[in-house]
């Protein structure tokens, strides 16, 4: 599978767009950290000049704060939108769920989940880096629920389940999904996630 | 409850000890990192020369194996031995997942699972301080494994439980557990993640 985040190598020497940046920074972030985005090594792998990145970015704040949002809109495409193809309620979870994991065996981010590594690195250091990735976790936990919601409405889910509960165990088994793959590099650890999923639903 | 890990403030001014360093080690190392841990930066800390440190560990990478090996044994201290306390098997496996859930609101290691940690930290780069991480996590699921094995033997599990599969979920449970505290600070993770542990053991 063709990775979504443009290789720079296949673009034209010449002009680097803020788009192209961004593919970069997304890429340097999820295996390097959000902190140590520094504009000079950024613009060192992207191959232009300090100025010419403070040109599009005034500050190392204002840079990770793109390349949150540039890395949400990939996510987006590769992870959200297959759920948003597929039926609301039981459908659309499962699609969540194996879109995600698709998303760790693709290295769509060589560090696997951005976001996992991003709210790992950034715990103890509230601003508005980390409220961002807040956002981004409460978008994501929201989306399960609603579609939980859906499927308990559609008779899918006993009337009286838990839907929270539900929620942080399906998010507990993707994140540990992203840690363990991550740290192993054993694709069985996807396909043991992708069990546990439909373990826990049917257990619901 | 007293933190696990002394207190620097406590200790004389002089002479540092090896020990006295590695503690400050844990705790540097569990909130900015084991790649971080420059000697000259945990000199500033503990408050010795640079050649004092040098004395003790004459690589960054003896620094870090040193500090791994620290983190373990307060880990087994705070985790481990409760549960070698309790009767093996089912007993063993709930006081290993609530010291664990302890130890992470206690902030034993001030940013969360020390070994949770650096296993994000060293994903991506192979060799011994990588190795290291992974044979503390090997053991660390083996005890699960071996104690569930025993509680399957008791007639607490049923004979065709898959319990590489019940060890990945709980596992997974501690983990989210472990990288939504960190992040959130809110106690009603860590009550969700108790419940969880039971719920999956009940469901076995």
């Amino acid at each position: 599978m063709t990775s979504p985040i443009t290789d720079r190598r296949h673009r034209s020497g010449g002009a680097r767009s803020r788009a192209a940046i961004l593919d970069a920074a997304t890429r340097l972030a999820s295996t390097r950290g959000l902190d140590r985005l520094s504009i000079g090594e950024l613009a060192d792998e992207v191959g232009i000049s300090k100025s010419g990145l403070y040109a599009h970015f005034g500050s190392k704040e204002e840079l990770q704060l793109a390349t949150i949002d540039a890395a949400e809109a990939i996510f987006n495409r590769v992870v959200i939108a297959p759920s948003d193809a597929a039926r609301p309620g039981m459908a659309a979870v499962l699609a969540l769920c194996d879109a995600f994991l698709d998303h760790l065996r693709d290295k769509v981010f060589p560090g696997g989940c951005f976001f996992a590594c991003a709210s790992a690195e950034m715990h103890a250091r509230p601003g508005p880096v980390k409220d961002r990735i807040a956002e981004f976790d409460g978008r994501w936990r929201g989306r399960f629920k609603r579609h939980l919601e859906t499927a308990r409405s559609d008779g899918d889910l006993p009337a009286d389940e838990d839907l929270d509960a539900l929620v942080f165990d399906l998010d507990a088994l993707l994140y540990y999904a992203h840690g363990a793959f991550s740290f192993r590099d054993d694709p069985a650890v996807l396909e043991q996630a992708r069990h546990a999923v439909r373990r826990r639903l049917r257990a619901a």
